[in-house]
């Protein structure tokens, strides 16, 4: 059976399964065992929080999620690094594809958003970002940050029409601060990877990126020596760790370095934050 | 004084003020006549929506607010085109460089969100979308849709700390679809402008982007026809208008064609849309 991307028919954020048989019979999450069903090609249609991994974080509409591999089958203990292979790679792809992933909470997960027994099915995440970091075990985990699709109503989609299933959409959000404002002018909206300014009917277009990102759990500063001056495309490259910077600013993972301007200093502490989180392994 | 961007100190959404002195004298609004505050090089600051356009529509947390000028000084009917200048300007400028507007709004204005009387101000909204069509008066006018910044929060922004007044940050908004990983797949995720492929760790990556736009008042279908397969540069190029698409694909405002594929029959409808709505000048 291909994998269902949305909603699946016949349930509904909130429907309750007494156990994981019954949750792949309703085809919400088909793997009885596995916590990410998906591929490399499709990305992860659906995921289970359900307490398995040692460092997941609930906070309700969003989930911090750890991803798959390197437990000891018995203990289910860390002993190994994870690698971006499996159900980490149909993760990251989902992000990259911009799908919506399903995500249903068990209550074996201690988190007050799990339910009391059982599975409950809880609508639509999308991925908006995906990491690395050493783990509670000192092993390298791969971490996903989901974050609930709101499912569009008319005033806040402005359609005339209320979104259905087929209709789901996943949207990367590009966040400007007050600070960017002034890295882009600075840079005279130059990217500082390529050199290229993009020309728009307006005046120039491009970008600020949160070397470290802002928010949990990275927490970045929204201050000038954390944000870069990026086209889109170098954006999209740097947070999905396409590429990083080293200590010299030199690039790692494409060929360069990082153009840079005597008004604009960078972070040694934001560069090697990306570079140990995002870095091309 | 250089315009102040954001919510300005000692008023709050909800504020209401008697009269448009009243709301300068605040700093919420500085001119006294003008509907659009702000310039060409920093964007606009701040509008109010107050009845002075035949064609502005109010939507609660989504305003299409009609560009200025054009209109005879005395009778206020639209006589003349409008252009991209001045405050049209500066709100087109205010989307591309994601900066946040104030948006007042006065009694004068026909809507069930207006104030019975006098002012009120509503708070921060992003500027997504700046289009040109022809108005109810049959001249060209130039549109603006706006959208209600969500005040950020704990929750939604997985932030430890509430964003403040200087944190204000304004999001451009990817929307993907399920269509839209078909004509990824189609074209092998290669731009149809400039062929360039992205690559990231996970695979690779670029945007579908609707032709005629999802949504209000656009309403263009999500349907493969409707939908190109490019990179994130020209996605933004393309949604600003800096280029068009003529009837034998060819491309206006940048030299080249649209690279095409068997499988995906592109829409002349949904082409002359954007020509109409969003070419270049």
């Amino acid at each position: 059976m291909p994998h269902q991307f949305g909603h699946v028919s016949g349930v509904k954020p909130g429907d309750t399964f007494p156990n994981r048989k019954a949750l792949a019979a309703a085809g919400v999450h088909p793997p009885l065992q596995a916590g990410i069903s998906g591929n490399a090609a499709e990305g992860a249609d659906s995921i289970v929080v359900s307490g398995g991994y040692e460092d997941d974080e609930d906070l309700g509409d969003v989930i911090v999620y750890t991803g798959q591999g390197g437990q000891d089958p018995v203990t289910r203990k860390q002993v190994n690094d994870q690698e971006l292979t499996r159900g980490n790679l149909a993760l990251a792809r989902s992000r990259s594809l911009g799908r919506p992933v399903r995500v249903t909470r068990g209550a074996n997960h201690a988190s007050p958003y799990s339910p009391r027994t059982g599975f409950r099915y809880d609508g639509l995440f999308r991925v908006e970002d995906a990491w690395t970091e050493s783990g509670k075990s000192g092993y390298l985990v791969w971490r996903f940050r989901l974050m609930k699709l709101e499912e569009l109503s008319d005033a806040s989609h402005g359609s005339r029409k209320p979104a259905g299933r087929m209709n789901a959409s996943v949207s990367r959000i590009i966040r400007d601060t007050e600070v960017s404002q002034r890295v882009k002018q600075i840079h005279d909206y130059r990217c500082q990877i390529c050199g290229q300014r993009i020309e728009t009917p307006d005046g120039p277009y491009a970008e600020g990126a949160h070397i470290r990102p802002l928010g949990r759990p990275h927490d970045g500063p929204d201050s000038l020596d954390n944000i870069l001056c990026l086209c889109p495309n170098h954006h999209v490259m740097f947070d999905h760790g396409a590429f990083t910077i080293a200590d010299d600013l030199t690039l790692v993972g494409i060929d360069g370095s990082l153009r840079v301007h005597k008004l604009h200093r960078i972070s040694a502490d934001s560069i090697r934050y990306h570079r140990e989180h995002y870095g091309p392994g």
